[in-house]
């Protein structure tokens, strides 16, 4: 299968890149084809702004979400993000793998997701209607293809536990998970997170990457995390608001797991 | 007072950039001193890298939080960044406005987040030790300043809802309201949220700008968002978990309110 890894850690020499290069080892290995996106090294512009639209009349405001429409329909986006937009339609799994900064992702991450996702392409796409939101959470471009997220965080497991100070990590990544990956279409597996990731010995590296080679070795089999899918009948539409009765007694982020 | 405002957005005749000019407007009518960093008009690096540690050896591995803890300490700092920090020193409330974009803040501002909160500043300082989990949640270099956001939003109110397909809004921002502005010490107020931004008319505008008006007035007065201080009694330490019997009834993210 083909499988794409977009990294985004400035220092290849890092524990991220140790696990990069474990990850296309043992990818490799196991007959599939992989491509890295090394967002550092590629230079990758990290900032969404008018240059991403050549095609647009200079000194025009600049609409983004219509300038997003025109450059992805007429073809006339920037190389660099037409280049990424084939390797997500080339890949049968994606992997974003990158530090947590501040709760979230790397900045030339988040700019990675703001250019390569042009409006047409990975949102503003399928029917509005009474019946239907656009292709959206669990359908669009991106349906049958998996993602996963990789990632470092240099705290304890604790505190990003269920009544951990920081907020437990499957509600810090909700926006992540569920509002850039499974909202164009992927099926979205669990994280694979390694906290303390700063106290790193050879012991705990063997330990972490034999973990990470199990998983991998699941990508395509493993249960995804089960969203509830917007146009299956679990929300109202237009409101989509989660149909009274579902996700009792549950609060929050996760009311939108089944 | 001061205030600072963080402004990112690419075009100043948007709606943000109509927003900003009505907050600063009405700021400095009511008697405040007002800067704004604008940082697509700065032209704002937004990706945290080795270019921003010029002190360090060449070639020699890039360990971010080291790094960054050796130029904060050492003032060996890019212009850039010090005099972000200046200005967040010299303010009494910090805005910070932009559109959501993928559910969160724009790239070019995690990036400034990234670049400016630096270790030493932001981060890892004050005791460490079996009663204290260093001076964060509630205590920080910012504790007595006041933060807010004031962010657009593409989708209907009903969508970010309790209930709503996308998540509750407070969830979504925790990440930023939490993690961003009341770890470093920020009081953090609710924040001031535009939907169906692309659907605005003046009518529309008017009652936005009025509400945001008011909401200004009280910039100094209003309750800010009741998060649990890390180092005053909530919390067992040094497993940062929320302790038993508090926050009955809650879960996730909502925990950590009081």
């Amino acid at each position: 299968m083909n499988i794409l890894i977009v990294f985004a850690h400035p220092e290849p020499r890092s524990l991220n890149g140790a696990l990069r290069d474990r990850m296309v080892a043992t990818l490799t290995a196991a007959g599939h084809d992989v491509l890295v996106s090394d967002l550092y090294a590629q230079g990758w512009k990290a900032t969404l702004d008018g240059a991403d639209f050549p095609a647009e009349p200079e000194g025009a405001r600049l609409q983004l979400t219509d300038a997003s429409h025109r450059a992805f329909a007429s073809g006339a986006q920037t190389p660099d993000v037409a280049e990424e937009q084939r390797r997500l339609l080339w890949a049968h799994a994606v992997i974003l793998q990158f530090p947590l900064w501040w709760f979230s992702m790397p900045a030339i991450l988040k700019g990675w997701v703001e250019r390569v996702f042009a409006h047409g392409f990975a949102y503003g796409v399928g029917e509005h209607s009474d019946r239907r939101w656009g292709d959206r959470y669990g359908e669009g471009v991106f349906a049958g293809k998996r993602a996963m997220l990789v990632l470092t965080a240099g705290g304890w497991v604790e505190h990003y536990a269920e009544r951990g100070i920081n907020g437990p990590m499957d509600d810090l990544l909700f926006p992540i998970q569920h509002g850039i990956l499974f909202y164009p279409g992927f099926s979205v597996l669990e994280p694979f997170v390694v906290y303390r990731a700063e106290r790193m010995n050879e012991e705990r590296f063997r330990a972490i990457t034999t973990d990470l080679d199990r998983r991998l070795e699941r990508l395509f089999v493993e249960e995804p995390i089960p969203y509830r899918r917007q146009n299956h009948g679990d929300y109202e539409i237009p409101s989509m608001r989660l149909k009274e009765g579902l996700g009792a007694g549950k609060q929050g982020l996760r009311l939108h797991r089944a």
